[in-house]
């Protein structure tokens, strides 16, 4: 039905210290599942992609590990990026190497870190979704918002298209509070979950038009993908493209042009982007507790209510008298945090980073 | 001055995981000095007793420990219990060998796990206990209360004999928060720390007076210490000697007798019980935090206040937007405890004695 992208790279800084940049969270089964988020992604798209039409994009830091986690994807569809050049490099490779296998593709592009909770849901939006790229049009899967979340960029919505296909006006950067709010109430706005679903065709075409050289460059790189020249334009061309994300580069004056369409996603969709979401999809006990990770067995909770423990470390973690606390206890950094100040553990690592602290 | 006697037993279970059964409170340096309790309290006597006048008694499991620690103690003032038989029998043992010494000299018992702010208070408080025990009381140095506790036994002052020292009309267990108040309002009442003054001759005979079978075997272990006799004789007796508290056995009695006396003691004593104590006696960065343990470079904290953080893992420590909790990070165990509840720590000891958990 499509053929599945998944760019995977950044490095989950909210879910230090068990995310690090040099294992970071799509490598790790954060939900307390045998499948890491990478493995969960490739295995939720196998009804519209099979492991022949997925690719994913990496760079050269987590590659053997993608590599090993993905034995069904064939060696050629894990596109390695020599350096991280942003999201439309890295996607619009992919359109380019898809469009010499099968000009009139159509492909879609997933993060390789998010949940979804109703799979059969995802596959009958994704089949709209399909149905309007097939028509021309580059389609994103809004998310119908059950919050006035501020840490996501929207979509506006404009006129119908053709059943749940709507018009998408404008992209919308992350409103404020009350702004958000205001979006939440109209009914006329998604989340931006930058997820896509285009004809190649489509796609190259509107990135030849607002970034040529862009372009040229990963149509240079595709020509020579699989052949002996593969290692050597990459090398030459790669350093040269425009770092630069694929809203800004293509949707937003794809959206202006009238080209851009969605639907609406309603399928439980979250992006464990921090450790308060990612206790809230998790299952509790009754104190609503979660307990997760490798020494999940080794917790012993005494008067503790509404805490996530995640245990790597193999030791035992006790806790008590406490309340709405992150606890992650791996083997070389420990954190505890106040559940809602779970988006600010980035703070942290910034403050890792500026110490030199080779820890994040 | 004195003979003073150290009893080093006990694990602080309050204090799980820094100290342990195996590795008890006595045997760290918990206030981020490079002492520890044990060594600070020695050393805080040396005005007044000198390491050829201490002794130290404690259990096989920590005498190894005990000896390295004191290597200025002559090895014959380390008395080593076959196995614990509560105050009576080992603060007996000690007076005894000190009577074979030296039949009038004067002892003072004091805890291996207590702080003491003002040192020079300390041995002015002494000299007056010295005094009252060489007229034949059975001193207890009584620290003036500084809140209506109910952690501590108290003790009841009756008339003034001379000077500081007051007569102590009984002993009173712990009581309720209500009762506590009233005796912190009367100024008639001070906490009884255990901590005795006394001619050993004194105190032999009122062991002798109340606890006959007890004394006359204290008697025969000390008649057989420092021969070819010591070991079989220890081994044969002690198993046998009552096991009881220097309080119940003997202080209580001779409080009923008239002969015990106190001084009261204001030299800032802190018994570090728990981590909440612990916190309160160390120094505070400028958001209230202690940073203490081995690895106290090692700690990032943000939006973090009144908190403990005692790392002896190597590991860094993050914390993020909390306030009055204690992490305690050590090689096999973490614990975050709310600090309001640190009494409660002994509770996570007796769970995991329940379950047979090693790591207590």
């Amino acid at each position: 039905m499509l053929h599945a992208v998944i760019p995977a790279g950044g490095s989950g800084t909210r879910l230090w210290p068990l995310s690090r940049a040099g294992n970071p969270k799509f490598l790790h089964p954060l939900t307390g599942t045998a499948q890491t988020l990478l493995q969960a992604t490739v295995a939720r798209l196998s009804d519209v992609s099979p492991p022949a039409d997925t690719l994913v994009v990496t760079g050269v830091a987590h590659a053997a590990a993608v590599a090993r986690q993905l034995p069904e994807l064939p060696e050629a569809n894990i596109i390695i990026e020599p350096s991280p050049r942003d999201s439309c490099a890295a996607i619009g490779l992919a359109a380019a190497i898809i469009a010499r296998r099968d000009p009139r593709a159509v492909m879609g592009s997933f993060a390789a870190d998010h949940l979804v909770r109703d799979q059969a849901r995802l596959t009958e939006v994704l089949k709209q979704a399909v149905a309007g790229a097939e028509r021309g049009l580059l389609m994103t899967v809004g998310i119908t918002p059950t919050h006035a979340e501020t840490g996501y960029g929207y979509l506006e919505c404009g006129d119908t298209i053709d059943g749940p296909v709507r018009r998408v006006a404008r992209f919308k950067e992350k409103p404020s509070l009350e702004v958000a709010t205001e979006y939440l109430n109209s009914g006329r706005y998604l989340w931006n979950a930058s997820m896509f679903v285009w004809r190649v065709d489509v796609f190259l075409s509107e990135l030849k038009r607002q970034q040529p050289s862009l372009h040229d460059g990963l149509q240079a790189i595709a020509a020579a993908w699989g052949t002996d020249e593969q290692e050597r334009v990459l090398g030459e061309i790669w350093p040269t493209l425009t770092k630069i994300s694929v809203d800004y580069a293509v949707m937003e004056g794809a959206a202006e042009a009238g080209l851009v369409a969605t639907v609406p996603g309603d399928f439980g969709w979250t992006d464990v982007g921090d450790f308060h979401t990612l206790g809230d999809v998790l299952p509790t006990d009754a104190a609503g507790n979660v307990l997760t990770g490798d020494g999940a067995a080794d917790v012993l909770l005494e008067d503790v209510t509404n805490t996530i423990v995640i245990g790597q470390s193999g030791r035992l973690v006790a806790a008590l008298g406490v309340r709405d606390i992150v606890i992650v206890d791996t083997p070389d950094a420990l954190l505890v945090c106040d559940r809602s100040r779970a988006q600010d553990v980035k703070k942290l690592v910034d403050e890792l980073k500026a110490r030199g602290d080779s820890r994040l």
